[in-house]
């Protein structure tokens, strides 16, 4: 899993039946996290009710549809857990 | 997810025969969603409509075949969702 | 899917069984695919009959074995498609 | 698998019901098995009893979940080993 | 799949269960296949039986598990042939 930081939303009318009902928040990636010099934003699915500003735990692949109750969903990005204590982080 | 925008499509008559009647798209990944420092285009197959221009949600790896009722289909990239307001995105 | 152009190909004889029968063919990599600054080759399966200097699209994870009756062979990627015209891509 | 050496652990009390009783543990990835420029870290559950200090084995992917009794989890890196000895890995 | 060379092993005695039995081979990826400025090794089960300085194909991912008779082991990368002529790929 990665950590990153909500940072906001998009929303999409017009998506696959099987994501309606979701909310695609932006994550930014922490520092340490970030896989590349420039990639630092993820769009997750949220099953746990974060916010603007929390620190998050984020699972990719197969594992953000598995135990999140959305098997059957195109998601490859959701957010797993919020992190108490996001201080020294970044 | 990351998000991209719509370039273009290519097209390939020669291909797996679970391919057939998919439209291959050109998507130019925003710089926030590059995962390197190279890489800024994607192929993705489009089951929403999405035209030259659009800001899409793609969804990747396994994700892309499940809930885009292509479950036997060699893809690894799906466009899944039209982003409503692009502005600010890039 | 990324898009490559077939460069050649190489030869192993001590392999997984279930890979026995199949051309293992070297893809380079086109420069706006290419996930990062230094890689620009995979290897790929390739089930179309694909030429040197074809233009091909490349199917990544699990997505090479679904689709291209090999779901039970140790591939990770595949050559999906052929590109009609390949002109203007590099 | 790559190799990191375990460097603390973050809490998360509000997570997926399906993840509660595990450790979440900051991984820092060695330098040869970074796979970019800028990430160096990675979160992974831990089910061999790893400490702080520890050289370990990584798995990402779903074979995090695959094989440590944790299918129906949201999980996409786990340690599946503790390297003997670390001397001369950094 | 991607191109490696082996340059050695590591061991793990505390290890998850359903990787006894097995070895981690140290494969270092060749440069065109290195997928980061920075990422040159890999940890790769080995089925096949490469020595060390042997050229290797190593598939990723859930490809690891499958065709390999590993189904059920957390592994995300596995020797699946050795190159017969590595002359020239470096």
């Amino acid at each position: 899993m990665l950590i990153g930081k909500v940072k906001g939303s998009v929303v999409s009318t017009r998506k696959c039946e099987r994501l309606v009902g979701n909310k695609f928040m932006i994550v930014e990636v922490l520092k340490q996290h970030v896989q590349t010099g420039g990639a630092d934003q993820i769009i997750a699915i949220d099953k746990i009710g974060a916010g603007i500003g929390d620190y998050v735990l984020v699972a990719q692949g197969s594992a953000a549809r598995v135990g999140t109750d959305m098997e059957d969903a195109p998601i490859d990005a959701a957010i797993v857990g919020i992190i108490d204590d996001g201080t020294g982080l970044e």
